[in-house]
């Protein structure tokens, strides 16, 4: 059980010991203030060596005090670890953190309001440098007062006034590429949306405007509407109802788990992705690779909205916009020509 | 844009001047000394009310330095928050430290040793009162000199010697779960194991182990064993060239993904699940809720085992214990009778 004890953190006083030198004398140099104190060089070299010796790491906490810097910066979310993609977004946050020397520290509220407040008590408490203040799906939030005492950057959510930057999905642009998709292949005409009204969820609204937009660009219109929860079993039933009426030429799926469903309905009915109904998804998780045959979906950033959320913060941008990144695409094999009998 | 300027940070000073005393005495009375510092209750009362209408919080840093304690923990792992399901590790860490007025400190070092140096050398600037040693599949890991400095808990991995306690599922027992499961539905033989020799992750193996044991207690045996990689794509090769050559009884697939891929080749091959091939999963993940029929699965404990990590590490259990993690099957609707012509 020995084994078990760590080493115990090595001191200054023993860095000082080891050198023969008072701890002022050691502390000045290892704080780069050797001239001021006028160390002698060959003092300065001994107390370097002995810190190498000795693995001696400076007290972060104790710099921190007179620096009034953490270099660790907080994420408060909902639940954004949660969900498998969205944890996307804090890997492109850590990612930038560790590449600026910053470390960070995360926690969810599972959307309690009170669980909020003593998270981020309990990063200011630690002293963060800011705060990243993320959500799993794309909404407008309302800010606590313990938030707006840090600097903060919005990931994936808006607030009115913004505290400061907010990086969300373009969203209208992901719709615009996935009606771009089907025009592309052929489509005009039996193109259905499947997914709408899905809580309050920005995401769904601002999809459809923007596939709505770019088919009103090539004088198409959505044929329908299905509105349905963003699951697959919500999704298989409403498709299913629909195929009963009418036989759709391309469906429009607000989010993988929608088309994951639209597939099982669209088998069940004996109908054949894209041979007979071509299918377009948004979100391109790991699933949309494992179809078959294989989704194509419009990829959503979140690494990169992760990443840009840190940066900016830790580059200290404190001007109130919102930044939104492009999604586009990812092509795989459900969008084909229009069948031969529509054609 | 000056509403983007956060709150500058209420400090000792202010509340001392709003409470009209010397900051000795609200130092005193803000750290619990009033009675040692022999301070009346009528100005103890008084810096009170002022450090709440004033919003104070004391600085942790400030009473790190006495009490060398951050009451941050780390977790570094390989590339824990990357995979879907194993973020449920994160979350359960990160709830239990919340739980015990912890915040989590987390970075990934994408299984680079030199990157994972740089992060537990962070770690330990920060002052973290231990750390959580994640990795995304389980594994035998070579913990480095950084981590060895610190109080350490293993999750999801085991080193020899042991630092400090590990959490690991117990997957020999998921293995004897799945076998039952497939045993109480009458199957007897023609059950075959899918996704043998993953690289070099425990887990399939200790898995396989629990299968071969259950059923050798009920007089049987697995009739084949088929390699392959834990994808869906690959998992689809291998059953379907399975299906060629034989009508298997039963697919014990060693995860999830194995299982998707499993259903395609049952599917491409006009087959039902479970009217004429039963299969069972291995992780619960929330696809296998998506699939038809829902796939049974193994859970794998990954918020529970994140949870006793954090919980070990806080109450400063330093027994080179492995604690195991028991692995219930979940059941859904894949696993039937035997088919007819086998009864």
């Amino acid at each position: 059980m020995s084994g078990a004890e760590p080493a115990p953190r090595v001191r200054l006083r023993d860095v000082a010991r080891r050198a023969g030198v008072a701890q002022s004398t050691a502390s000045a140099v290892l704080t780069g203030r050797s001239e001021e104190a006028r160390i002698a060089p060959a003092t300065r070299a001994r107390v370097q060596a002995a810190a190498a010796e000795l693995g001696y790491r400076p007290n972060l906490a104790a710099r921190n005090l007179r620096s009034r810097t953490s270099r660790i910066i907080g994420l408060v979310s909902d639940a954004i670890a949660a969900e498998p993609y969205a944890g996307e977004m804090v890997r492109g946050a850590s990612a930038a953190a560790v590449t600026h020397g910053r470390l960070l520290l995360i926690a969810e509220s599972d959307g309690s309001p009170s669980v909020e407040d003593d998270l981020v008590h309990g990063m200011i408490d630690r002293q963060v440098d800011g705060l990243i203040y993320g959500c799993l799906a794309t909404r407008t939030v309302t800010l606590s007062a313990a938030v707006r005492c840090l600097p903060t950057v919005l990931l994936n959510c808006l607030a009115d006034p913004l505290p400061g930057p907010a990086v969300v999905p373009d969203d209208v642009d992901g719709g615009r590429e996935a009606a771009a998709a089907l025009l592309a292949a052929g489509h005009r005409e039996g193109i259905h949306v499947v997914g709408r009204r899905y809580r309050n969820v920005l995401a769904g609204r601002r999809r459809l405007r923007g596939i709505r937009a770019r088919l009103a660009e090539a004088g198409c219109s959505v044929a329908g509407l299905l509105d349905c929860e963003w699951t697959p079993a919500e999704a298989y039933a409403s498709v299913s109802a629909l195929l009963r009426r009418t036989r759709p030429a391309a469906l429009i799926c607000l989010n993988d788990r929608v088309a994951f469903g639209a597939y099982q309905a669209l088998a069940a009915a004996g109908l054949r992705v894209p041979d007979d109904v071509s299918v377009v998804g948004f979100d391109d998780s790991v699933m949309a690779g494992w179809m078959q045959p294989g989704l194509s979906s419009v990829a959503l950033p979140y690494h990169e909205m992760g990443r840009l959320a840190a940066d900016l913060l830790i580059k200290e941008d404190r001007h109130p916009v919102v930044h939104e990144i492009g999604m586009l695409l990812r092509h795989r094999g459900s969008v084909g020509a229009p069948a031969p009998s529509r054609a």
